[in-house]
């Protein structure tokens, strides 16, 4: 069996955790839920495999090098953010060929990680014969903010054919998945072989694959980082891996993982995966509530006093104060606050 | 026609309109509605009666004196409170026997000062008849917060003969009230004939009358100032007006007033005295709001973003911050910070 080699991409601005998450100080920087940051709990639950390569980019380097402890992982310096098809190659171009990536965002929860780990391996071992391999998330709800996956036939019992992508669908759509049975949220999280994944990229996205390769051969070494060369980095095609390689290939598989997965992409999922007390409220700081439910209430400083809310969120952190219902939550990110940091 | 002497009183803490209001800041000293204190605005419709008599502890004495600005007035020092009768019996005692008393609150609002300075008048004509005159103020809905007086026998064109004092009554009651008529809010303002008002106190609360009658021959000027003595005045029974000497007499009368009134007695009643754009919102200092209705949101410092609310009160003060919905708002006085100030 090959090296199965966690790949943790570090971007993203998070703006839709703000005030708490800024740009900053991002989402995976933080210990959103439980004492750990959120990246390192993705570190912790990559430990069984070998030691990682993170892949991130110049704002966020103080804070991965802050959090990642003595595993001996090796750090890929972005130029800029070129997306996840770019993102991932930089890490194939810098790996064995025989090797099989395991790549994981840095900003997910895994209320199971034994779930995740045994995913991990059953992916691992289809990757090494040739497939191209999503984690297929469980579908726990009709969830219109993430992509599906169907399955086609069964592949031995290690997973399945992808029989097909969906892009985000309505309500409507997604809950006819869920009567129907065989989808699956397409959470990001792959499984390559090193020397398979970079022949994809080469007929399917040479854009992506020609521009890192000479990144990678003009960048430099500086201890456990490696740069890439700037411009050529930044002629690399901007695109996501799933546009760049899942969706044209013929050999994508999926193995089905239910490991208690959230990629935290707002405060109601926040409070959905965090510890509640028996009237669903979950608060951090000092905040006293008074006939409230379903509330997530946080402050770093100032007491905060709720009477008689049900399904808010309210977070003060700094200079700003946040107070949203669950639902309102998606428009965080479009707050002035938010999109002008 | 008798000088008309305005009796300003005071007093209270404030606690339901926390953490605006605080102990050493209570709701009289600021701006809550415009950008007039609560107190300058009384001390403004004031203005057409002789130089007030400010009735006010030590703890609130350096706000006074320092929003009374220039008009000659007086103010008495209680040593401690000791409730509304015995700081009425304090500024008569120190007035000429013929003179008309025009007692007020310091904390409430009223929308149109023409309308109180009318009433005033007729008041105090009925007073100089030897009445003891509240202002009935219209009653527009079933409030269960306040006493309701009943009229009786038309005095003229004046006002009413008290027919009844009538506790707070529960909604069912408030609301026959309403339906039947002839009923108005009991807001603690007062016009007495000094040397009539101290009979009747006299008569119905010696207990009340004899220290305060000892602390003010023992008391002591200092400028604008008097302060009684304070052993003398700590040995006065502390009670109402109401139960001390209205709802004793058989001279209680009641002149009507509508003048858009509001004893901004909670956050509720300061949303509904506010001035608000078209879906009733109220805001004051950096706010964004997004699909909100009727919320009142005020910041004396970090920005609030506020998405998708209704109903809803946010204060952010210092080291505080209450989120609360318009009916929770009578509970705030019971919350923690407000408590326990």
């Amino acid at each position: 069996m090959s090296e199965i080699v966690p790949v943790i991409l570090c971007g993203g601005s998070g703006t839709r955790l703000w005030p708490r998450s800024r740009a900053t100080c991002p989402k995976p920087f933080l210990p959103l839920i439980g004492k750990e940051t959120i990246f390192e709990a993705t570190l912790a639950r990559c430990a069984p495999f070998a030691a990682p390569v993170i892949v991130t980019g110049t704002a966020h380097l103080d804070h991965v090098e802050a959090q990642l402890g003595s595993g001996g992982a090796r750090i890929l310096v972005e130029p800029q953010a070129r997306n996840t098809a770019a993102a991932i190659a930089l890490a194939a171009l810098r790996l064995p060929a025989d090797a099989v990536m395991l790549v994981c965002p840095s900003d997910h929860h895994i209320g199971n990680p034994q779930a995740f780990a045994e995913a991990a391996r059953k992916a691992a071992a289809l990757a090494q014969q040739g497939w191209l391999v999503s984690f297929g998330i469980e579908a726990t709800a009709p969830e219109t903010g993430y992509g599906y996956l169907k399955r086609g036939e069964m592949l031995g019992d290690l997973g399945f054919r992808t029989a097909q992508f969906v892009e985000k669908p309505d309500l409507e759509k997604a809950k006819a998945f869920l009567a129907e049975g065989g989808y699956s949220w397409n959470g990001g999280i792959f499984a390559f072989s090193v020397a398979r994944f970079l022949e994809e990229l080469e007929t399917h996205c040479p854009d992506v694959l020609g521009p890192v390769r000479e990144a990678v051969s003009s960048g430099s070494e500086d201890g456990a980082r490696f740069h890439p060369d700037s411009a050529a980095f930044a002629r690399a095609e901007s695109i996501s891996v799933d546009y760049a390689v899942m969706e044209r290939t013929d050999r994508a598989a999926l193995v089905p993982a239910d490991m208690d997965w959230s990629d935290i992409g707002s405060w109601e999922s926040l409070h959905a995966a965090r510890d509640k007390d028996g009237l669903g409220n979950s608060v951090r700081g000092k905040v006293e509530l008074v006939d409230c439910r379903r509330v997530l209430v946080e402050s770093d400083g100032p007491r905060v006093s709720v009477i008689g809310l049900e399904g808010v969120v309210i977070v003060v952190d700094g200079d700003e104060v946040l107070v949203t219902t669950m639902e309102g939550a998606q428009k965080v990110g479009k707050l002035d606050g938010a999109a002008n940091q």
